[in-house]
């Protein structure tokens, strides 16, 4: 039986929540293959995860590698294979939480950056678990800036083997996940020596775990890296190598070869790396960021229609804390948010299709586009929805810090996304980077690529509202967000030509713009979402509601993002102080509306109870049942050795009952 | 021996670490009390958290209550009373990782409103641990709002006992420490009734558990809420009540009383009650939440200087990353609010003291404005230092966000002072309604308390700064937060006047403003907060470099204030954006400046590395060998299972070495 305060906000639903889940997956059939996988995942107990806030670090292994076995057999079971149209739904299904996630990044190593020959060995034996593979990049004095990793090969012509040395502490690999435990096999990143000379990193396949009992090869030293805030399922490892003899065939050597008289031979295009990191960007930003936010939305809005608290007229029963202008406020813009990112992240996805077959062709022109643009939107989606689940899990108060809201633990997890695959703030400088670059380019007339051509556009007018209606015009609050990204990268650009006009070095200057540079970065980055949203919810058909209130949220997040940043628009003046407080009232306005939507709208991404894991966000609302059932199955409430140990000696026992 | 590159940091101090420790402890001898403590402590192994970060719940619950138990023993040891100038380190030298701080509670509740049999009886068997005391005042649906508490205590005149009853499942107690799985005795709030009418929410101790056998107590059914962020120790308990009877003495009875026949007295005065509140919440700002912040900034910081990564000039060795202004402006602002609020602290405590004189002279004045800045600066300053915190975390990158850099936990921990003691955006409302009100009176000519007599002084005049030295003028930029304090607490009150003018209702009135009331709170807040930091720098003492760099980390916390919220400053052109341009230097100049002092700057906190309990942030700086050595002792380092079970049947065993 659903909670009637829940039960009654979904008969009030503007539109159709089907139809807006098909438009999420993109068409009725993708929804139908989704829901399926989901089904056979959840349906199998194997997959559980009901335990999962109970265990500890070993059983959250040791689940997930089970959990990774078995998965291949259901695979086979339900016909599931890697290129078919199911795939991309079973991690999501699975909630990401499984083992083995390096061993696709080993597999995407070697075929990416192995020769025909090396693809023909290892992929096969890959693809049939005959070996588990990791991928060992990070060293621990050593991330982001991969030309400092310390790990050495040096290549021996008398024996045709690479020699792995970890030459001190800070060189251990570290972070690889599946190589604590698991791995058998990993690819190691080391500075290539020949003949004492450096050549730089490259990759080189090497076994650290025996294929018959699991022990470490010889010269191996590897174990788990520990307890973290959250991945307790995955073995991030830990791997030192100590005179590791590999032979000469095992360096990954499509673009560079050694021979075996030790001559160094560079072929083909490195800017193919550049590429893959940018897939790797684009692709987690649906399913290891916009998830976790979707779901936290899901969980805090379904509970705060739930939850009554206070009164807000005297004399009527409590009020449902949605209803608290405040919680609009903390939780609704996250709501709009989510859909913002989802389509900035459809945007994305059909700019790396283009440019994918473009590099098909050969032609790399897109590559630095491309790069600024994942770059720049991997840190801003992942910052702004880290914040976010971190704004639901503080608006549902006490029930939000208990781990059986589900809250915490998409928290812990997607904070992570800040940091791995490129950490937020040098993402953010590299874009910039990019769009002084074209800045330039542009104020010198040359052309620039096409998300860059404002920047040549500047134009010095006042942003044109006359009351708070017209800032629920696109085009209005679409200028707006132009207007500020082209002055913060021109006022940077300027500071930046100044400071090495006056005399300070080049690096020195950048240093001292970085703080700006990363303003104008996200500034970039926010006005290609905003404009993203605005011409999505323009080609929506207008049927079933779901334009109109498409609209409403892409107001409302484009009018949060003013309202929560307003010196930036008042600035230089193009928004005057009167047309802020248009702002702050359309703004405020909004909440109320789209609040008489937000359970369907939290609805219409369709996650079942099990993929929420959470009291506070089931479908039927049945909150306080659900914790007090769930908690009574924890752990802590079984016998403790407390009271025989220490309770009882200090309790004396003098007294019966007082 | 200490890491070189942090070795050097503290050559170059400008001040006398030494003082600046004095000066925070409160004089010197403070500071030797302080150290005695912690020595004392952390050279007993019992209080030893070596292992906290590979604990289980069950664990470290456990390991809190043998920690419990021997503080008792310890106390007595080293002569230590709860009344001694020892006594308030204790808590720290603990850092809190001990069980039973619910029974101080329990113990302060009867102090605070029982009568003096009710003292009598109780207060010695408390003392003595004969009993384990909790306090069950949140309940299952309902924290903020302790009218709505539904627990039912009814008096039955024939046998004189209270019966108490859990009528629904949303009227159980949960979250209350100690109480799942420690307590014997609790104090339940609960509504009384008297022959069917009822008079509100009152207090009553209940048994829940034998002291025979601590086996439950007839009619009560208790237990652990189960897995949270944080706070594994302590067992926040559920508890429903069937039917329990309590003698009538056991309702505390200072300010009420139910006679034997049923009449109700109420007696004294009920405001003390909002002191008792206010105590609190004064109390938990330095141990939960300046501490967790000092630490995350000792942390983050001595990590940034002995991480290197890149390469800030080519050709150079890579960089500390402290050197990089991204870096600084991540976390110098942190140190600054550190040091911010400690002396807020101090304010908060002075006038806490004078009030509680007053309160004693049985003149209830002050209370009003104490239970205004009580409320505002709770929430303002946990909401500051959980963000500071968080920052610190991930400015740390992959290295933060192990368990194993204390980050993690102290994130988690912190957290929570945003949610308990008062949720914090009701209590800023509660603040920006003694706000309006002192507006209102003001404006009237009233007299208004000295916090508030601000708001009566409305100034319309410009920011006079020329250029960015200006801005190191502790009268410019205090003038301009009073002004932005000023102007957002009239405009929401002229918005509210309005629409109830217009015909709103009171209620929905208030409702429809609550976002720009908490803006106004806020700003009140930080003013006083920045205020309060230049008049203390002003009072220093000019010697040993102290005051200088003081100065240095107040202009720096008023200028990431304003720089960070540049709208509020710029919206009534109060500070022009020339001006605004002149911060930005003013501020980004700063960051060079401070930064050269920033390890004797938290060098100057003075934590242990047992108390830091980081791999990152200990005195020496050995952070890799530190993390390795650590990670090799977690228990996912032990054999695991999942070998023999999942992986050898997968891996076939075909292969013998590739």
């Amino acid at each position: 039986s659903v909670n009637p305060d829940l039960g009654g906000e979904r008969q009030t639903a503007s539109f159709s929540v089907e139809k807006l889940t098909a438009l999420l997956d993109g068409g009725v059939e993708q929804t139908q293959i989704r829901r399926a996988v989901v089904e056979a995942i959840e349906s199998d107990p194997v997959f559980s995860r009901e335990n999962q806030y109970f265990q500890t670090q070993n059983e959250r292994y040791e689940a997930a590698v089970r959990k990774a076995v078995h998965l291949q057999k259901k695979m086979h079971e339900m016909g599931w294979t890697e290129n078919g149209p199911e795939y991309k739904y079973i991690y999501r299904a699975l909630s990401g939480d499984v083992a083995f996630l390096l061993h696709r990044v080993f597999m995407r190593s070697i075929s990416v950056l192995g020769s025909d020959r090396q693809i023909a060995k290892w992929i096969p034996l890959a693809t049939q678990h005959k070996l588990i593979g990791s991928y060992a990049q990070t060293e621990l004095g050593h991330g982001t800036y991969l030309q400092g990793l310390e790990t050495t090969a040096v290549f021996d012509t008398a024996t045709q083997e690479f020699i792995l040395n970890t030459p001190k502490i800070s060189a251990m690999k570290w972070w690889p996940g599946d190589m604590g435990r698991s791995a058998t096999h990993t690819v190691v990143f080391a500075q290539l020596y020949i003949h004492g000379k450096c050549y730089g990193i490259h990759p080189f396949i090497v076994q650290i775990r025996s294929l018959q009992d699991h022990s470490l090869c010889p010269g191996i030293t590897a174990g788990d890296i520990g307890p973290k805030m959250n991945f307790e399922h995955i073995d991030n490892g830990y791997l030192l190598l100590k005179n590791v003899r590999v032979p000469r065939e095992n360096m990954l050597s499509k673009f560079c070869e050694v021979r075996p008289d030790g001559t160094y031979v560079r072929q083909g295009s490195q800017q193919i790396n550049y590429f893959t990191m940018t897939t790797v960007r684009i692709s987690l930003i649906s399913d290891e960021v916009l998830i976790p936010l979707k779901k936290a939305c899901t969980i805090a809005i379904r509970y705060s229609v739930v939850r009554r608290q206070s009164k807000l007229k005297p004399g009527e029963q409590e009020a449902k804390i949605l209803d608290y202008q405040t919680q609009q406020e903390k939780l609704l813009p996250q709501l709009a948010a989510a859909y913002a990112f989802h389509f900035t992240n459809d945007y994305l996805q059909e700019l790396f299709d283009r440019g994918y077959r473009e590099i098909q062709r050969k032609n790399f022109d897109m590559l630095p586009e491309l790069h600024a643009l994942s770059s720049g939107f991997k840190a801003m989606i992942t910052q702004h929805c880290t914040a976010g689940v971190e704004i639901c899990l503080r608006a549902c108060g006490g029930h939000g810090y208990s781990l059986l809201s589900g809250l915490p633990s998409l928290y812990t997890k997607i904070l992570a996304s800040c940091i791995y695959e490129g950490e937020n703030t040098i993402l953010l400088l590299q874009t910039a980077r990019f769009l002084i670059k074209c800045f330039m380019a542009a104020s010198a007339g040359q052309p620039v690529p096409p998300s860059v051509t404002y920047l040549a556009a500047v134009k010095h007018g006042k942003c044109p509202a006359k009351n708070k209606l017209d800032f629920l015009s696109p085009d209005i609050y679409t200028e707006a967000y132009q207007h500020v990204a082209v002055r913060l990268t021109s006022s940077t650009a300027a500071k930046l030509q100044d400071l090495i006009q006056s005399g300070v070095k080049k690096h020195d200057a950048w240093n001292q713009c970085t703080v700006q540079l990363v303003q104008a970065a996200k500034a970039h980055c926010h006005y290609i979402a905003v404009k993203n949203f605005a011409e999505t919810v323009e080609k929506l058909e207008t049927k079933a509601g779901i334009q109109k209130i498409m609209k409403h949220l892409c107001d409302l997040f484009a009018l949060h993002g003013i309202f929560s940043n307003t010196g930036a628009f008042l600035h230089d003046g193009y928004t005057s102080a009167a047309q802020m407080d248009m702002v702050t009232a359309a703004y405020l306005d909004l909440l109320a509306v789209i609040r008489k939507d937000a359970v369907p709208l939290v609805d219409a991404f369709d996650f079942t109870d099990q993929s929420l894991n959470s009291a506070l966000g089931s479908y039927d609302g049945q909150v306080y049942q659900r914790l007090y059932e769930w908690a009574q199955k924890s752990p802590t409430n079984q016998m403790s050795p407390a009271y025989e140990r220490y309770l009882k000696p200090l309790l004396h026992n003098t007294l019966s009952k007082l």
